[in-house]
């Protein structure tokens, strides 16, 4: 739970005090001395629908269960009228189970693609690509206050990322206020977990922004896309093909956000101006 | 080729010249103005090794026949042994065809994973993690003036990086020279396309420093030991299990190499410290 005080309307915040998650390992400097250095923890996890074993990912090891939930929502593996019946986690086997009251499209989906290709890698990734045809996300107006204020907070909530470094950060916002913040190793994790969160908790996502400290790539639209949420927004930069995707699917998107400096490179219509810049430093 | 002329040692550099690696999007900045941006292209492409299709990757585009070869080296479906005959890229389909003189040992294996799991993302997280167990690399000196010297030269060269950022990039070096330069979209696929390189070059690695924009997960040390080069630096930050793979393949492992500082978490023992810090700013 969420050891940053200050931010009262966060849900559920980095992870703090979970020691498991960081390791401390002797090393040495620049000039040859030897200290304690703290790192952040990576592990397998495997993932399962029902008997089927989907993927492996390296994640940092907490909520295991919302990563799972939202990867499988991501992938367009498990539909948002699917009835989850359990979700096991079992610590010994590094394994998630998460299982649907009836068979999932998945188990045969799984068997043609098999015979085609062979590889669930292929296949992964077109069942991300084949839903998103139909995403058509709704207008919302964003306020350049609101993204000036979400950074500004987002970089002072206390993080595993400022402890330790080399993970992600994923956020889920309204409006001016982040809401649930959530970190991994790969910036996909993070979101997938912010996506497992939500369809648990029946969250609705078209009055909300997500927030991402990662490169805006095509997985990372596909995903914001099939979640359902029109605007993302990040600290890193953009790739072309993820603004022709948030383009497709009338995403708003921004990036380099720092300061008060940003780049909008879809749904620029929707921004509304409502900070005068000159007022403040640039 | 690189366009890189002060650095005389590089045998190829970032691909400046090719403007099919980069779009230029309209776009709207913090002020509202309009104006063109350039952003790094990002294209899949599918990797197959004889008639079987393994993996789609996103990549910028460059060096596909490196990048498939490095790919399947990295994963162990390619052995050291195994005879290449020809290298097919089809510009249209998006696809890379490895083809070698007999059937390796993937088509079988393949075969059995999938009656197990039926998922080919498990199979090929562990197709490369079983060849790390045999990997002993050889003890090596590292100067720590080769470190400085190498940062500030290739923060220097002339890249795709600094050009539209977005990327992430790799760099084969000997001692303080910078020998070969890749950069793509995933960290990943720029260490692949390394590995490609020298596979297709019979460039020896005990000699070798890997340099890496991106953190030192497990996979990183993991592709860095199936390669046989013995030291991964990066200025970014580890992983703890990336330090324990480290370890136990006997790599010498320095991160968060930025200035003069650096943190070196495996093989400290064979840095030779070269450098007088005191007669240099920190």
């Amino acid at each position: 739970m969420s050891k940053n005080k200050n931010h009262t309307d966060m849900i559920l915040g980095p992870n703090l005090g979970d020691r498991s998650l960081v390791s401390t390992i002797s090393g040495q400097d620049q000039k040859g001395k030897i200290s304690d250095f703290t790192v952040i923890e990576e592990r397998p996890l495997s993932i399962f629908l029902n008997s089927q074993e989907i993927v492996t990912a390296m994640t940092i090891g907490d909520y295991p269960e919302y990563l799972a939930l939202g990867f499988l929502r991501n992938q367009n593996l498990l539909k948002s009228e699917d009835q989850i019946t359990r979700i096991d986690y079992d610590d010994d086997l590094k394994a998630v189970i998460v299982r649907t009251e009836n068979e999932t499209n998945y188990e045969q989906k799984l068997k043609r693609k098999i015979r085609t290709s062979g590889c669930a890698v292929g296949t992964v990734f077109g069942d991300m690509m084949e839903s998103i045809e139909e995403v058509n996300l709704p207008i919302c107006e964003v306020r350049t206050s609101w993204l000036y204020t979400l950074s500004r907070q987002i970089n002072q909530i206390k993080s595993l990322y400022l402890e330790v470094g080399a993970i992600h950060g994923t956020v889920l916002c309204k409006e001016d206020k982040a809401l649930v913040y959530m970190e991994d190793v790969g910036r996909h994790n993070a979101v997938d977990k912010i996506a497992g969160w939500m369809f648990h908790n029946k969250s609705e996502a078209v009055d909300k922004i997500l927030y991402t400290t990662g490169r805006l790539t095509s997985e990372m639209i596909v995903k914001c896309a099939n979640m359902g949420v029109p605007v993302l927004v990040s600290r890193s930069g953009f790739t072309a093909w993820g603004v022709e995707l948030a383009k497709t699917t009338n995403m708003t998107l921004i990036g380099r956000l720092r300061g008060n400096r940003f780049t909008c490179l879809s749904g620029a219509d929707r921004l509304v101006y409502d900070v005068d810049l000159k007022e403040k430093n640039d």
